[in-house]
């Protein structure tokens, strides 16, 4: 074990039966070799966090990690996920590789959020996705409509169900059923995908990360609508409100053991390869 | 045994190390129950065809069969098919199943092809497709318009690579790749698919299938497009051509051993059911 | 005027400043030619409902005549609608062609979508759609799972955003924009189609309308549906609820003025051959 | 008239009938203010290249530009172009602004698309695309298996039509048809888009402009493939060649005059914000 990560904070629900057995052994594990186990709220003198779950752990592991830049390895509980990517009978193999600074470091975008209310007084309310942020229309089966800009160029005004804005990593989530393109996380862009957009031209756009974003929604009759990131309520959208999105400053640093392979999860989540529809002669 | 089947044609690729096997056994099965074998050039005073193969070979078995209505048995190689749904180790037992009566059939829609040349001379050349006819540009990096009436109305000019007209069969198969939707077999229904339309509007459109469709070519300098039936070439298309289809007098009858499921197979064929993509907790 | 449209109900939204106006002109030459005009309220003894405003009028106007049959005519209100296919410049000539019994009747398919509460001493709830019954998750920013049956077999889990079921006349509606194939009015079909499906393959489906469908929630932490019937809710869809969607055994009917072509109105509301981005040499 | 460009070569079809006259109207407009019109194989000594016609006629000139850079001003036939972006009766006015230095340069990305036949004595055979590089089956009714390697990297074998590697210039052309993004010209990125893929779950992916594709063909008995570079045939692609397709060395420049908006022509081009679908209440 190098020195490299002494300091290691495991992230995982203990209450899931399938995460309860290896994080067990992760812990003697990391006993055994030395690390010092810290608690989750010790994240700022951490070296490495560990998450031990599905893609949902490692979004949480990411909102911790935030502010430390604390690189982030996740063991899956199973099968294979899109961020956490190490099986569980790969687990010590793979931890001793990461200790041993035999490893691959993957730094992901983020996105902010900014929230402006039409409420001059009140403050900005700011979060920020590993995977994307979600204007949806609410307790309506009514179109909303959704105004964007970039650059602060009028784009579109987008009548649906509403608005995905996905970083590359969100790209293999929501955004793909909605019918946005896969991104490599390497390409630093950002996609605006409607949701079940009414003008059926209203197609999914890939922009520069570095490019703002901005949101309104046009007054209606019942118009309601939601802000959700990385799948939590940053709470409700009205019409005078402003949604500043674009590339937050700190990044996500995943580590990945050797013979990480993005596009080997690709064919393996997506079932390429698999095709049992193909016609015999 | 009962009496129905008792004349049987075999159909199937011999020169398929995966059929050979199958078909060696299934020959001697039936001898041993008492059915006598015909050659294919017998069909019309056959009671039953077995196809083995793959839904090419049930494709081919269902042209042979056209004229006399012979209902057919698939035997699929190892793989469930969409139309070949018996798989190898089941052979026997369904074999037997359906000799002894108890079988379910399947009655299919298929569509008549009718390609009336500009050269008035020339006699009209016609083709049935159990999946699909397709017409599609040729020899060109260039669209070409398709003008479609659908029961003398004029419908739209499609510009595109393309157009497919599906069966409820055809309709899991090349029409599916283009966007088309599944149509269960049951429904009397013909689909109108674009292939690459450049009108992003330009959608699949479900009709019944007793209204006629009628095709023609836009001229352009380098128009070239080919009529392909079932995937068999019916020739070329020129812009003074028509070609009509409707749905065909005689239809397909498929036989199915009990237990047999539409939905099951779709579930099986389209990996539904198993989405590794699903996000855990 | 012929006798067979004597007593007639005009259906519109007075306050609409668009409606106002030929809704006067309209009761005016009702008036002059001898028609008798009701109130709403009096429908079951009126011979013809004339409904001005857009295709959301049209669907209430067949809530109101479901009863009763009553064809309705359809006025539009400066577009062409998909439901209400009469110009208001051309309103007075097509409701003398209608009232002298020169038009066509367009007979719709209406699904009924019955609930059944899990708790066995309360009453099914029974809602009627010209166009769809939508099934969808409500206040989660997660999926949901709904089960189906047709005909009794089980089709498919569908994770995702939600559920259409639609007529023919509901596919050029909010089917389209999630993906849903066009259906001829003529079809006696419906379609089922995945709102945002997790699993890519999760395809719109098309059954004869004859078949009955029965939809139900899978339980998970924090689970919760809505079911909007032509826009309107039907009320929340719990875990033990059923939902059972069939053909209504009433149609609407609606009256076409001569000249009704609905590839027209399709190639008018989606801009068919006016497609800007196809390339020049 | 400033300096920078004194010397300029005209490209368009003159046999165009809407070509000739604007055609006409810039000779003389150009003589006026001085300039000196030179013929398309002086190129090599001229500052700037005005096109007149579409956007095929813009393909045409980038072709002609390369070795040189020389920027190009576009100058379309009525309708507004994605690469041509100046309507004819802007015309003189937008190329007054251009010679008085009064524009905006757009760089665009081009594709370098270098076909090694398997006969290791052939040449190199090398094409170059601002829109995009396209492999298709020729000849075929069955479908055709490109195996692809991004950055060395396997990522999946694509069976079904074909295979479109496309700039962001590309992105609004053929790649939009067959379900791809649209991506931002800023944005250094390529899109690779299966064609009618037979796997449902084989999309779009998007990747940095950086990393080299490399595509071959797998051997089927009637396996045949052929090259389109911008719409123009490269020549027969084989089961034994090999297709490296990346960034160019050189860019193309575009001018623009005063007021260029992407996104507007994007909402011009696919008809945004004129949806007539839209439901009326």
């Amino acid at each position: 074990m190098t020195n490299q990560f002494k300091n290691i904070v495991i992230v995982g629900r203990q209450e899931d039966s399938r995460v309860k057995e290896p994080l067990k052994l992760l812990k003697q594990h990391l006993s055994k070799v030395g690390a010092k186990l810290l608690s989750a709220d010790s994240m700022d003198t951490a070296d490495l966090a560990i998450a031990i779950g599905g893609d949902g752990t490692m979004l949480y592991a990411s909102r911790l990690t935030r502010e430390t830049s604390t690189p982030i390895l996740g063991i899956n509980r199973g099968r294979l996920g899109f961020l956490a990517d190490v099986t569980p009978d790969e687990m010590i193999t793979s931890v001793d590789h990461v200790l041993n600074g035999n490893y691959t470091k993957d730094s992901r975008l983020m996105l902010e959020a900014r929230l402006q209310r039409s409420d001059a007084d009140a403050d900005d309310k700011v979060a920020y996705a590993l995977n994307d942020v979600v204007l949806q229309r609410r307790e309506t089966g009514r179109m909303v409509d959704f105004e964007t800009r970039i650059g602060g160029l009028y784009v579109n005004t987008h009548s649906g169900d509403g608005l995905i804005v996905s970083t590359p990593t969100g790209s293999t989530a929501y955004a793909l059923s909605c019918g946005g393109p896969i991104i490599q996380p390497q390409l630093d862009a950002v996609a605006i995908i409607p949701i079940c957009p009414h003008t059926l031209t209203d197609r999914p756009i890939v922009i520069p990360a570095n490019q703002a974003i901005e949101v309104s929604l046009l007054e209606r009759d019942d118009t309601k609508a939601e802000i959700t990131v990385d799948g939590f309520s940053m709470g409700n959208f009205n019409p005078d409100d402003k949604l500043l999105i674009s590339a937050a400053n700190m990044r996500v640093t995943l580590l990945h053991p050797p013979g990480y392979d993005f596009y080997g999860i690709l064919r393996s989540k997506l079932f390429w390869g698999r095709d049992s529809r193909k016609r015999d002669k």
